[in-house]
């Protein structure tokens, strides 16, 4: 995307920028693969530290660990800044963000207790991973299926929005009949908790009705559930099959005559 | 669709009956979105108010917020029934009872207690959405939704009706299996509620079998439960991936020939 | 079917044959409307019988109500008996073998209790209902979803055997991992009704792992479960679709040019 | 695969190898079938074993039952070696390695307690089942399933990889939410374990958040896993939807003309 430019910069830039940000140069592929190891360690730390257990033993190897990958990831990010072509393009590009919130908690941390924890935020940084897919020909496979939920998106919004309304009725119905029974129900937006916990099928089971009336009315709303999940399950399957087709027919857009149109049905079908 | 009768009208009902049941003029859909956003606050109060800890700080507040948003909400029902070319009509559709509906509980309220939990019905209201919606196009996504689920509506039913098969045997056996023992299956109803709530793989585990063989059964009902989750889905996913057919073929019926008939199967493809 | 055999019936049988056997008649609809409301009735009695706190106060009433049931659905099995044509093909047909173990029960809890329970077999004898159902032609959507299981059969056959194994297995190293603890996983055969419990997300939580190790595995198995119960969905699901063009193929096996083919595709969506 | 072999090798041993190896005469499947009761038998004693109240009495039997077992196992294992053509063919099989694995863990059991548990892994041996099957034509059905998972295997990895990446995130949060509650969420390995038991519906309630915050972010958590449960079962739905088509095509390379293609369809659905 940027190859037109590179003649303008100077040679360290442009072999950084190679490593650093093109990954299907055996020396950016490393790159992307140390980079990668040292988020998942960035990661590990910050589960680790979270343990009390583990956390009382090592903290002080953590607490060095942490701030090393910090420094690194740092340290990149002003490399990416340097050596990219259009730097306020990197830096409102997704990734871009996403590398300065995976820095940013350390740093806050140092200030107020708690933000420490939301280094986690580097998990997404793990979305690198998908520029070494790209080699592997994964992305064709993602795009795929952001290609379905992109098409089925107004259909699933409509049926989360039903859901939602479902679930505020119901949830005010438990109130009323289940809410003088101690079994939960105390408030209707936790009774709408209890909805969503039931329509989902999740079931806890930290509340759950009591009463006959209650029970009755609960297993009304799993079986109304279970029927209801088929929806957006048969959304998706519907749109992925359409999809399925819909490449196919992008790959032979050439083929004019049925004869020929019944052969590349076959070349699609070879090709799944 | 009552376009044709507008002329017997005075000015005012037919500006109102623009603004209120037309949603696509720029008033008319000012009017919605502000009726959208009450309707919103007014759930919001409901569930605040059934907050112990809120409803005690903010009794008076809450009080007067849905006071004042019922009688909104019925000078608008009056209004809308002013300005309906068929009054009747209106009454009886699906949108005015619930228009009712929402209001009658706040003064059913001044009567009898907990029926001001009733208000919830409210959240019905938001239906109104799909009013803006239809600007966005979002209506034959509904639809789409709608159609399928009607067509699989005779097979949904039997399937549901199986199920009620099921968890009354299974409620029986369970019950005279785990009976005896202390784990909450102390009546066929109740037996049936834990059979609906495990068939639907909720799984509250407020009642779970303890003894051995009441366990196997028990996995025996959740394997079954597995292979029976599939038919639903399955249903409403064959039915549509059947729908995206249909209404391709609709929109070309024209087409007689062979090659047309794979282009617009292209057409079609490219559509969604 | 039993048609052309009638002839050699006294006018007695013949009549309570159509009122019995025929489902097409008026007064036959009537009868079976009201066995159904009998059945549904007795399935009740049984219900209510098994509350500790209704037993108690109406058992006198539950008693009889149940005597009287066990009595009318014993003559109707005689009476069948009597006027079907081949009397030994109904005994050993489905609905002859339900209907006996429909009466059976209350005649055995007179020797023996808990027995007694077991009437909620007469749940089977709804199976009845699809003879109504039959002429509101929503049998073929049952016989389209028996088709479609049946199809599938073999292939839910091998994954449930493959479930079965992993289950085997899962639950032996949960044994070893949660055994110690104690957490209920007290013996393998009880760490595999876990592992059912939550391959089948039903969790109840009556079981569940405690050690870090235990809730990393169970994690894994989620995730696995997670993706497999995407399969007998997916075999259903495949099924149904095809089953659509097969009944429709069927439907119109006349049609021979690409056309006409085109047509009926057209036809087929129309009728869907 | 060995039978052009078959020459240099004493009757004896070949004897030995169309009843051990080969499935498709009748001492083969004879042997085949006493196998699989072996396994199943061996499975039992392991999962009998491992209940207390039952060990305690039956130990010396089970004891025995077992070694019994084990030396069988060890014989067939030997005669195998002792009788393929390739020996070290078979013994880096699947099936040679999973009948190793069968029969070490006994003999470990005499150095170390514990592996004996691992007994078990003789379930796998059931997979010698497929055997059988291939004479019932359920391999076919087995291998479409194994297809349609190969297919969709990058879809479902990349989409496992996004439930990682999301658990992650979750987890750290509610941790940051629920933390200093005691709800369970003492640190965000366990978080993530929550995470993982809400999405995949699962739901224990071992762990369940108990502000209000928390529930708020739960329910989010859950209609998002809701929606996404969405995924799976539509990639492999699709998948087994061109599986179907794909199996026909392959059946019918030859037809050429559109009609033949109208009519070999029609042959594709009366097959399924």
């Amino acid at each position: 995307m940027t190859k037109q430019k590179t003649r303008k910069f100077s040679p360290l830039q442009r072999n950084l920028h190679t490593i650093i940000f093109e990954a299907d140069t055996p020396k950016g592929k490393l790159f992307d693969i140390i980079l990668l190891v040292f988020i998942a360690l960035s990661i590990l730390v910050v589960n680790l530290d979270s343990v009390p257990s583990i956390s009382s033993k090592y903290s002080t190897i953590l607490f060095y660990a942490e701030w090393i990958l910090t420094i690194f990831f740092t340290l990149e990010y002003t490399f990416r800044l340097y050596c990219s072509y259009r730097p306020m393009k990197y830096v409102f590009s997704m990734y871009g963000i996403i590398d300065l919130l995976a820095i940013l908690p350390s740093y806050l941390s140092l200030f107020m207790a708690g933000a420490h924890s939301l280094i986690i935020i580097r998990a997404l940084r793990l979305l690198r991973v998908f520029r070494i897919f790209k080699m592997v020909g994964f992305m064709n496979q993602g795009t795929f299926i952001m290609n379905s939920l992109k098409a089925s998106r107004d259909k699933i919004f409509i049926f989360v929005f039903f859901i939602f309304l479902m679930v505020n009725i119901m949830g005010a119905i438990m109130y009323l009949v289940e809410g003088t029974s101690n079994s939960g129900f105390d408030s209707i937006p936790r009774s709408i908790y209890w909805a969503v916990v039931t329509m989902t099928t999740v079931g806890y089971g930290d509340i759950s009705p009591t009463t006959n009336l209650g029970q009755f009315l609960a297993a009304v709303v799993m079986i109304l559930g279970y029927a209801v999940i088929a929806v957006p399950t048969g959304i998706v399957s519907a749109e992925m099959v359409n999809q399925g087709k819909k490449k196919h027919e992008i790959t032979s857009q050439s083929c004019m005559s049925c004869t020929a149109q019944g052969h590349d049905v076959d070349a699609e079908y070879c090709k799944y």
